[in-house]
């Protein structure tokens, strides 16, 4: 990775107003298309058709293909008829689909009417599958062999065929009917005798998914078995398509950081964070905010019911924050837990006996052992090292009560509402993981008031 | 994937009490290697050795690999010197060393006592790369070609070392020297007329990594570029092994995982949820808890020494809940949006002053149009529903006025706290993300009794 002499946009936009184009082309030569797409995003939009007109052909399309969707809009729309089919006829058809899955009407119009008959057949026909579902990331393009065919008539079909393929790696046996039968690896014909035949060679034991298998599912399937393709059929076992090893690295990188998002209450967006807009920032974050803010309007009404307790001990009130941190960092740590193995496949919701069982055991352990070190610190802190003489050792028994109740309250809720959510059909990260801490404050406050009312004898 | 006759922990015990070890081999001979080595964990220690003794040898050594280090360990004790032998021929390196750092010494001995001096060798020089370093954990097994080479003897040379390789695909063209000089791939040398030469085929615009590159950055470097196998050189750009796709993922999917944990306050464990002891799980969750707990004394204190007006003003401590969580969930969504961007590569640190500048105006909009939303809930629900006459307009104000700026401190120390971390070499996850809550906590509060006192007439 060499960084002298590195293209940046400003250089691009120097270069181009110095008709210093030769020099430019010259720079982009060695660059990787992932790198040259990234200059897009920094670079005024006025220059994106002069810029991408001359790079060579043979690595525009692949540019083309890593940008984001609202930059091939730019490019699209400043492209001739002649120039955009030039681009489509080097593009894999899953990655014409994801672009037509973003674009508006005409530009979608513009694009099919573009592409050769056969191609729009295939387009159309991917496009009917959800766009997170195996069918909607597959692409139609491998190679498929006869069983009947020998190693050396299989390596000239691949030779044959080959060049426009996705992936060779994996070839798929399927009948005239298209139904597959097996997959054989291209390094097991290569280092087979040449006469041998495909179906002797081919393994039969193959993990395929079915077309509407959720994406999460098909990038999870690779990633345990460790494949490098999976093979895509329909009800009837026939192959329809294959989903190769970069998509899936991809499903499972988005799929986490949509996690991510959910868990601190965003709403996901995949543009990354320097191309978005404080504005569309905000519309990701406000309608969460909000909503917990107003929730947090039962925390409001149980402690005003409790003001004329409060008033009498005032103290209590210090803890609060200390007793809802707590009982919040309990909570999510349970939840994050159980919603990432959710989403992992590490759990499963049958396992939910188990998961709970286990979870009470952890909160009496730490709720345990919280509310001694509480009890200590209120005590040796609060009382006697701050000199605050309101702080009984009823307050500090109240506090470490509390601790230890609302803690196990937590964990068991923070384990608990994911399943719930993921029983019901709902996604466990945007429905337990912002609202738990809401739930918990609630609870730990009725704990904390009802311990206080029972313990200390200015409020019984 | 066959649902049917599904072979269960349960159904191991059940055939080999009653001897029907024929039928139980039957059973495994159709499953993937990962499948098998799952039934390991909930498989009862006395079966471990019999049961691994009845799979086939092919799967044997691949399923011991899939294994975690736990149940190899119980399988390596219970082993023959013969069995070892067989299983460590099998092995890749990269497994093998992976399996060595995570194994007590004597069993490492009886590892290292067992392998043949070559393998030693190779052993040796992987293990003297840090663990999560290129180096850690890539393979010597790459096939390396002549650059004088013809596409034909390419593709006798493979055939002749390629079986033992972990991937063939991708070959490594090299000078005596063992200078990296390029790479070709076995799809262009199929494709390609059989009397070419390599040096001609072969792309000289290589991307590769030293063996000190940290694995995060290798993994996102694979997948940024889309490459199946990464080759790593040493300082002098000899080449000295690949990292590999199924590598890459596995990296990418750890470290989500381990920023889930460390976001969550939980000190990251590899061990899947199920087969981690309770103890374990209080051990990763417990030290946290207790130390945000103390840091919850600076909000007690900063509430102590409001106690008199809060007396006064008693209704004051209702909102308390609300201002805190809307400020900790404000500070959370800067802080993961920003701890993942570092994370992903989309953030450099030197973008801080562009991340600052976006966070200040995502949260003037965010804090005004809550302080708003808030303003009004106040008065609506609190004062007018809820018939609370201590809910005063100046209260109403106080409230919206702390939110707006408690939202916007909350924000700016959220996407700063991270980088900060970052750029003094800590880890933004670590460091950042479970304390943001408690920092913006006493911040809200200090606004909040601030502009209390000044707003509302009976603190003045």
């Amino acid at each position: 990775m060499n960084e002298e002499n590195k293209l940046t946009p400003e250089l691009i936009v120097e270069l181009m107003d110095s008709r210093r184009i030769a020099e430019l082309r010259a720079m982009t030569e060695d660059m990787q298309a992932e790198d040259i797409a990234e200059l897009f995003a920094e670079l005024p939009e006025a220059y994106y058709s002069r810029f991408f007109r001359i790079l060579h052909k043979e690595i525009a399309a692949e540019v083309f293909a890593e940008m984001p969707s609202e930059e091939q809009e730019v490019l699209i729309t400043a492209f001739s008829d002649a120039e955009l089919k030039n681009v489509l006829d080097e593009m894999f058809y899953d990655d014409t689909v994801d672009m037509i899955e973003e674009m508006p009407a005409n530009v979608v119009q513009r694009i099919i009417a573009n592409s050769t008959p056969e191609d729009r057949r295939v387009i159309n026909e991917l496009l009917r599958y959800p766009a997170d579902s195996a069918g909607g990331v597959m692409t139609t393009e491998y190679v498929r062999l006869k069983r009947d065919f020998t190693a050396l008539q299989a390596l000239a079909e691949i030779r044959r065929v080959g060049i426009n393929k996705e992936t060779i790696y994996t070839c798929y046996v399927t009948d005239n009917n298209r139904h597959l039968l097996g997959i054989v690896e291209v390094k097991d014909l290569l280092l087979s005798d040449g006469d041998r035949i495909v179906g002797d060679i081919m393994e039969e034991n193959v993990i395929s998914v079915q077309t509407l298998e959720d994406q999460e599912t098909v990038a999870q399937t690779m990633s345990k078995y460790g494949l490098m393709a999976l093979p895509v059929v329909d009800t009837e076992n026939r192959l329809v398509g294959i989903v190769t090893i970069d998509d899936a690295v991809e499903i499972l990188q988005d799929e986490a950081e949509e996690d991510f998002s959910k868990m601190a209450a965003i709403t996901p967006n995949e543009t990354p964070y320097l191309r978005t807009s404080p504005f569309s920032i905000w519309k990701s974050r406000f309608p969460w905010l909000a909503l917990l803010m107003i929730s947090a309007t039962f925390t409001g009404i149980i402690i005003s019911s409790f003001e004329s307790a409060l008033a009498k001990v005032v103290v209590l009130t210090a803890f609060i924050p200390m007793l809802m941190d707590t009982g919040g960092n309990s909570g999510a740590q349970a939840s994050v837990t159980v919603i990432r193995s959710l989403s992992t496949g590490d759990l499963q919701l049958s396992d939910w006996l188990k998961v709970v069982w286990k979870e009470i055991r952890v909160a009496l352990m730490c709720g345990v052992s919280l509310s001694v070190l509480a009890f200590g610190k209120v005590l040796l802190v609060d009382r006697l090292l701050m000199r605050n003489p309101d702080v009984t050792m009823y307050v500090a028994f109240a506090v470490a009560a509390t601790l230890c109740l609302s803690v196990i309250c937590a964990k068991v809720i923070g384990c608990s509402l994911p399943i719930l959510a993921r029983r019901v059909k709902l996604d466990p990260a945007v429905v337990a993981s912002p609202f738990i801490t809401t739930i918990v404050d609630a609870v730990s406050l009725l704990v904390y008031f009802g311990i206080a009312r029972t313990l200390i004898p200015a409020l019984r």
